[in-house]
């Protein structure tokens, strides 16, 4: 007779929804009462088998609209047999399901929780302060034991407390600390998930009751003005005075840009946001807390700060609620920061029985290599090439790029197609295509092709000759390769693919593949099972191009998925579920960082990774269509670099090339 | 063999200064080898039973001046029978006496302790950031587990070790957290006491090593000039929109002035201040929290906070070293505030087999009642007439203020001594006086001297006549006194007590007095063993006086003791012993209070107290001496004050008067 259906689910292991603990304020535990037989259960349920609406319960009804076939369950009383129904919306425990190729469930369980209390009033003859009673109210009411109130906090308590006629909503961060005070019943608790990269940075705003996106905002990390890369901003930082001092405000007002624009797109305010969570690179989380990185910048490659960090976000000159704390995910070395660290958490390959390669490019990349067994991290300095830096007219993957690139190896004509647009190139007028400029994936379509068409060599260097595609410079050095003609481009300028372009993309290439050689070594060359590309370059890279041109290793082509920015991904799961902030630690504390700069294999199998592989042994039927001269360089290059031979067999029933017989 | 004296004398409870964690830096641990045979241990000591000096230690001692007789206790081993003299500079438990009614002894054992460390580089394979160096030092160096460090000092971590060669001087929070860096061997832990007091301040900056008071500034609270009483600063904050925050920026500016003044009298810097204990009463607290107390203004006087708190200094807008934590130690209700609390830690009256009172004189008088058995707590709203304010010649008790006062009954003329003179002013020559005003004791003084010699009734009205000491006002009437003469005066206008100043210490004693008793009535009207006068007021008070005025209750008058400052004493416990800041919880949790505001007993105690008790029944030998219209109002008076006549009691042998032949 006494048991509430609320208080009777939980007992069953059944959660249910519920703020405002049982005071019919927050009306989140709206079920139904089943009617009729459940052979099933032996028991015929029925209406009649639960308490009636009391008066109270009758005018909250009216007030919120409640349906005849929902009861509360905070105040309805089992009194017999019962089935009730519980919709997804009343359920306590949300889940949010990350789209990607894990597909993985996360519980959402936040550090931070809002929940309802009803506070003793001051009354004469009680000497407890505001702040007592209130820690009663949480303690009674919740549970919560030992609760303490941020110092920005104290003043508004009273205030408060009064204003809500003794009714306040409170939001507590990890179970010890009031971060903030409503009055009365209220709703509302959100958190920023934030991407720290060299080049970008991501912010995505959730609900952190439903784990709900609310809003995706994404920035150029100003601190390009200071240097494109890493090494340049940490020079940067040692050659100016002021140095460390100007890169770190950039970044903390770029992120503070950040956290208004997210708002702003949910009429929301940066003050409304309780709770954050940043994933980085290690140079990029030391501007972000005023760390000079000179350090990273040399062997040993010291940190300063490895562990998680729980900092209140005032102190970070993070202009958040007055009491958020914000979370840093646990670093793993010198060179692989919290964002690999958040990319493990997000697809989980310590959790996987297949052996997986996670690659994340950006302008440095991350590389993890592991199984349910153990993991192995590293970090390859690929540099901005890829994002399309450093390239003569390379762009980031925007409307406007060419991302796909195809050359008939005959004429050296190129067809392309740009973001934006459904149709290639050569189905549409000049004039309508506008091309931009060339992205990372576009680019790295455009050496595969050039090297396929015989335009350049297995090294990377042109093959010089007469021919309308290739363009002289001012030495008459045919080294530039025509893309896109001055009617195809917005400017009225050619877009070309220069020798130095060519150059750039094979350091970079190298760079990354050197470092998953090394990570393949330690391992002892196993067999990859599947491949993830992580970071925005990832899910536009076509990963037959990325075979072709060296950049990932051997793996079944079905089994190389692009995953988005995992990354980012990891940092909203940390910031949705607490339990998976000490799974982060737990990563962090476990996988095996290998150091790829001070490592002699890495150098020698980055001098090998420099030539781009040929595919005449996985393809034969390529062989008659290559140039004579061609057919050198590749001897030279079997020699070399034999290790990278293997990396095109998948391609062989997927071959991106016109179709021919075998010769 | 392998022991030394340092860990000897450990285990034998004898705790040797060191701070360097036995590296040879900090030669803290410097002890005597005694020689010869001592009979009472039975053994001959020698030289030769410690270990020789090695070569490390050899430089060292050079360097230092360590003399010849001397050992460092941390590296030197004991190898026999030794007798060792620990001379007190190198005994590691510091103790400092406070002089004081209770000369108590405060072991020093601040909140913050300073250790140096010596921390392992950094090396390529080591993946540990700097910070989990540091934090393994500190654990096997010093036995410190999980300490953190706070946000302030993360960006100077890498910078402080490598610029120390790996060698770091660190200050801990409580054990559990970092908020200094030095590089090297350092020393100077330094802190600040406070007490906020309604009208003045007074900050106490200390040395954290040896509990020494290093430098004492006290300054005016610059909220007067919003308003002299508590409740003229709670109605200012109601009444102006921005008020609560003028108040609140009024005394963190002070407080700010404060640290810098004492700093700078000893060539240091308030950053230089790593920890620091305020106390104050409620509204005083709430308003440096930035809390409005427009709760404490009436009933039910609810705080907003009362437990002890540690804050981040800089959360408070307070400018001491950045990682400095601010401790408020606990108030007990809305009008009794860590003041209170404060007076009972330096006085410690609930651990006295005496039952004591103490009363704190401000702006407010905060009471105390009990021994060993248990604290009784009230509060009065005195008002700040014995501080000299509302007193027309009233001023701060400083260099030439008048502070004694003695009137001719017969002549009615005035003789007085003026704080910084030795001679009474009929020892000088009028010239050479130079009287500013007068204090708090000189006007109770007065007050009771003007009683005494008919100058005044019972009741405190002047008894109007014809005489050159009583002044006319503008209506004729002769209710002013003529204290000093311009002459005697630095401003050349006669000093005078005024109908309204005899009014307003009336007004005050009543209130003081009403509370007293208020306590006594509670405490079953005990006989009182002991009464401390606490307070800059207490100091100057002739306890003779005090209870002429009926101010005090009955007592031995050789058991009214002045103790100063006691909450500002208080306050420099706390600093010095993190214990004691336990112990005051316990007093605060503990201690009985009783609300005087809404208590209607209050009341009637209150308007009994307003009369100036006759001395007549305890001092008969000044019947004759009264003139004849004092017995009609002492009539009046000994039916309404009762409880008061008892007052004098101890005056008998210790008569101010002179003393005539009992009639």
């Amino acid at each position: 007779m006494g048991t509430t259906i609320l208080d009777a689910a939980r007992e069953l292991g059944v959660g249910i929804e519920n703020i405002c603990g049982g005071r019919q304020t927050c009306a989140k535990c709206r079920v139904n009462v089943a009617t009729g037989q459940f052979a099933k259960y032996g028991l015929t349920s029925s209406a009649e088998h639960v308490s009636p609406v009391e008066s109270r319960e009758a005018a909250y009804r009216d007030e919120k609209a409640i349906r005849a076939d929902e009861r509360l369950a905070c105040v309805t009383k089992v009194c017999g047999d019962v089935v009730i129904n519980v919709p997804p919306e009343a359920q306590a425990q949300k889940q949010v399901v990350r789209k990607s190729a894990s597909n993985r469930v996360i519980d959402v369980d936040p550090a931070v929780r809002q929940v309802y209390i009803e506070v003793e009033p001051a009354a004469i003859g009680d000497r407890r302060s505001d702040l007592e009673r209130v820690q009663q109210a949480l303690r009674t009411q919740w549970g919560f034991e030992q609760v303490t109130l941020d110092a920005k906090a104290i003043p508004m308590l009273g205030k408060v407390l009064r204003e809500g006629q003794w009714k306040v909503t409170v939001t507590i961060w990890q179970e010890r600390e009031i971060i903030r005070l409503l009055p009365r019943y209220a709703e509302g608790m959100i958190g920023l998930a934030l991407d720290l990269g060299t080049t970008s940075i991501a912010a995505y705003l959730c609900d952190l009751r439903t784990g709900e996106v609310l809003a995706t905002e994404t920035a150029m990390n100003p601190q390009i003005a200071y240097g494109e890369d890493l090494m340049s901003r940490v020079s940067y930082g040692m050659m100016n005075a002021d140095g460390v001092s100007k890169l770190h405000r950039a970044v903390i007002r770029a992120v503070n840009a950040l956290a208004v624009n997210a708002t702003k797109a949910c009429q929301l305010r940066p003050e409304d946001i309780v709770d954050m969570v940043i994933v980085g690179n290690p140079i990029m989380e030391h501007l972000l807390l005023g760390i000079d990185p000179v350090e990273l910048g040399g062997a040993p490659f010291a940190l300063t700060v490895r562990q998680a960090l729980d900092l209140k976000a005032r102190d970070m000159g993070l202009k958040l609620h007055p009491g958020a704390y914000v979370h840093l995910l646990p670093a793993q070395a010198g060179h692989v920061g919290a964002d690999c660290t958040a990319v493990a958490l997000a697809e989980a390959p310590h959790k996987s029985a297949e052996l997986t390669l996670i690659v994340d490019v950006g302008t440095n990349a991350e590389i993890l290599l592991g199984d349910e067994h153990g993991l192995l991290s590293a970090s390859s300095p690929t540099g901005p090439a890829f994002e399309g830096a450093q390239i003569v007219h390379g762009q980031r993957a925007a409307p406007g790029a060419i991302e796909r690139v195809r050359i008939d190896p005959q004429t050296l004509e190129a067809r392309f197609k740009i973001i934006g647009q459904e149709l290639w190139s050569d189905a549409l007028p000049a004039e309508a295509i506008n091309a931009t400029g060339i992205c990372g994936s576009g680019i790295i379509e455009a050496v595969v092709e050039m090297f396929l068409a015989g335009i350049i060599n297995g090294e990377g260097r042109f093959i010089e000759r007469e021919h309308p595609r290739l363009i002289a410079d001012a030495d008459g050095r045919r080294r530039s390769y025509l893309l896109a003609s001055a009617e195809q481009s917005s400017s009225g300028t050619p877009i070309v693919i220069t020798q130095a372009d060519v150059r750039a993309i094979q350091l970079a290439k190298a760079a990354l593949y050197a470092g998953v050689k090394l990570l393949m070594t330690h391992y002892g060359n196993p067999n990859i099972q599947r491949i993830l590309l992580a970071g925005a370059f990832g899910s536009y890279i076509d990963p037959k191009y990325a075979m072709m041109l060296g950049l990932i290793p051997d793996c079944d082509l079905a089994r190389v998925v692009a995953v988005g920015n995992a990354a980012g991904d990891g940092a909203r799961i940390a910031l949705l579920n607490k339990g998976q902030r000490l799974e982060a630690t737990h990563i962090a504390q476990t996988v095996q960082y290998v150091e790829t700069a001070t490592d002699k294999d890495f150098q020698t199998a980055f001098v090998e990774a420099i030539h781009i592989p040929h595919a005449v042994d996985k393809f034969p039927h390529l062989a008659d269509s290559l140039p004579a001269n061609i057919g050198v360089g590749a001897e030279r290059k079997r020699r070399r670099t034999t290790t990278q031979v293997m990396v095109n067999s998948a391609l062989s029933d997927q071959s991106p090339l016109p179709t021919e017989t075998d010769s």
